[in-house]
C-alpha cells in the first residue's frame, strides 16, 4: 500500500466518449471531463483537487486512453478511487486504471508524444451502431493517394497551414513522428503521433487527406500546402466525432505509465 | 432497371442499435424499428406497405445484419429506397443494403440460418465508448470452461431449459449450428448460429455460459442443465445490451441474399 498519512501523486488512464462533452478542459457552465471529475473528487475527499489531463481534446472528441495526474490524501484501495470518481461521473467517462507515479509527475508536461485515431466509415450507409465515433463519408476512398499525401507530413515541419487561426502556440513546427492511414474492415484509419499537435491540427489533416482521397488535392500538392504556411491551402477541418485519443506516451522509466484497459493496482506507492 | 410498371419483390439489409426501440416487430404505441421503416416506407410511396423481418429482436437488441423482404412498386434507383428510408427513420437504423429477390421471397421464411454475437465486456472499468453495446463483468471469466460449455450445447437437443416460461413455439427441439466462445481484445464474445432460436433461448445461452465462467456453474454441468427441460436448472437471462443480430443465412442459389455491409445496387429485377 501507499503511505497513508501523506499526499499521493496518482496518473489515471481515462476513456470517454466526447459527443456530450465540451471537451476535456474545465470552463465555467458547460460540461468538461475534467470539470465532473474534479466535481467527482471534490465530493470523495472533500477538497478541490485539480486534475492534469495529457492532451486537451476539443468538444466532441473521444478518448481511450487520456492520461491525468493529480495529487490526494487517498488511503484507501486505489481501486476505490477508480470506481469512486466512475459511480459520481456520467457513464461517458470511466477511469480505466489508476497508478502511483513519482512526485511532480504532470501528465501533461510529462507526456513525450501523443497518438490520435480518426475513424472515417467509408461506405454508402451510415452506421446506427457506431454514430458519434466515426465520420461517414459516402464517396469511396483513394486509401493510396491518401497514404502517399499522409507520408509527406511526417517529419519536423512548419504546420501552419493546419492550425486553426486562434491557435495560441507560438511555435508552429511540430515533429510528427507517424501519419498513417490504415483500412480496417468498413473504416480508414488515420492514425497521427507526436509529441504535441497545434489546434485542429489533427482534424485539419484529416480534412487535407480526405479530400485526397476524394481526387480534390492530388497527394503531391500536400508539399505545396506545408510550405503554403497559410490555413487557406488545406483542407477543411473534419468534424470532431471521428477523432479519438488512443494513447500518450511517457519516457519508458521515468513516470510509470498506466498500460491502457489495465486493472487497477495498489502496487507500492512513488 | 427493374420492371417500372409492376411491384418488385426486394430484401434489405438492415443495421440498427436496438437501445432505444421496443424491438423489430410492429407494436402499438411503442417505438419498434419494423413500425419505424414501415412508416417511413408509407411518406414514401403513399401506401402501407408491410415489411417481414427474419429475426424478431427484442427490445435492446442490436442489429448489425437484420434482413427484411417487402413488395411494392417502386420505378426509382433502388439507392434512393435506401436513402429514402435513411431519411425518414432515426439515426438509430439505417439500410445497408437494398437487392431485388425472386416473387414470393419471405425474409423470415426463407433464412436458414441466423448468427448472433453477444459482447461480453471483461475487465475492471466499464467502456464509455462501447456502453449500450456490451455486457460489462468486472470479474475475470474462465473462458476455457465456457468453451468446454459451449461445446456441450452444439446440436439437435429440447432447449427448454433455455426458454421464456412465454414462448409460443411448439417444439423446443433446435439445431444448434455453432456455439463459440471467441476472446477478442478485452472483450469475450459468444457467437451462436440456429436456423432459429426459442425467446430469450441465446441470452440464457450466454448468462448460463457467464455462470460457468465465473465458476458458478461447472462447464460440465451444462449438459444436466439441458437434459432438466427446466428453465429453472439455466442460469439467469443475459441482458439485452450485449446482443446483436450479425448474419441471415438462405440458401445460395434461390433468394439472392444481399451481403452484409455491401453497397445498395441496381441490378436487374427479379
Amino acid at each position: 500500500m501507499h503511505d497513508p498519512g501523506s499526499r499521493t501523486w496518482l496518473a489515471l488512464n481515462v476513456e470517454y466518449d466526447g459527443s456530450e462533452f465540451h471537451g476535456w478542459q474545465i470552463q465555467p457552465d458547460v460540461r468538461t471531463v475534467q470539470g465532473e471529475m474534479e466535481a467527482a473528487l471534490e465530493r470523495m475527499v472533500h477538497e478541490r483537487i485539480r486534475i492534469q489531463g495529457a492532451g486537451r481534446t476539443d468538444a466532441g472528441v473521444h478518448a481511450l486512453g487520456q492520461v491525468a495526474s493529480l495529487n490526494l490524501r487517498w488511503d484507501r484501495d486505489l481501486r476505490d478511487l477508480a470506481r469512486g470518481i466512475d459511480a459520481l461521473t456520467g457513464p461517458d467517462v470511466s477511469v480505466t486504471a489508476v497508478r502511483p507515479v513519482e512526485p511532480g509527475f504532470c501528465a501533461r508536461h510529462c507526456a513525450t508524444g501523443k497518438l490520435y485515431r480518426y475513424r472515417i466509415l467509408s461506405r454508402p450507409a451510415p452506421s446506427p451502431t457506431r454514430r458519434g465515433q466515426v465520420l461517414h463519408v459516402r464517396a469511396p476512398l483513394d486509401t493510396d493517394a491518401m497514404r502517399r499525401a499522409a507520408r509527406l507530413l511526417v517529419g519536423t515541419r512548419d504546420f501552419s497551414s493546419f492550425r486553426a487561426a486562434d491557435d495560441e502556440r507560438e511555435d508552429p513546427r511540430v515533429t510528427l513522428q507517424r501519419c498513417d492511414v490504415v483500412e480496417c474492415g468498413d473504416e480508414v484509419h488515420v492514425e497521427v503521433r507526436a509529441p504535441g499537435f497545434l489546434k485542429y491540427m489533427v482534424r485539419t489533416i484529416v480534412g487535407t487527406l480526405l479530400a485526397v482521397g476524394r481526387a480534390k488535392i492530388p497527394a503531391g500538392d500536400v508539399e505545396r500546402i506545408v510550405e503554403a504556411r497559410d490555413r487557406s491551402a488545406a483542407g477543411p477541418t473534419a468534424p470532431a466525432r471521428g477523432l479519438v485519443l488512443v494513447e500518450v506516451f511517457y519516457d519508458g522509466s521515468r513516470p510509470p505509465r498506466p498500460p491502457p484497459a489495465a486493472s487497477a493496482t495498489t502496487s507500492s506507492g512513488p
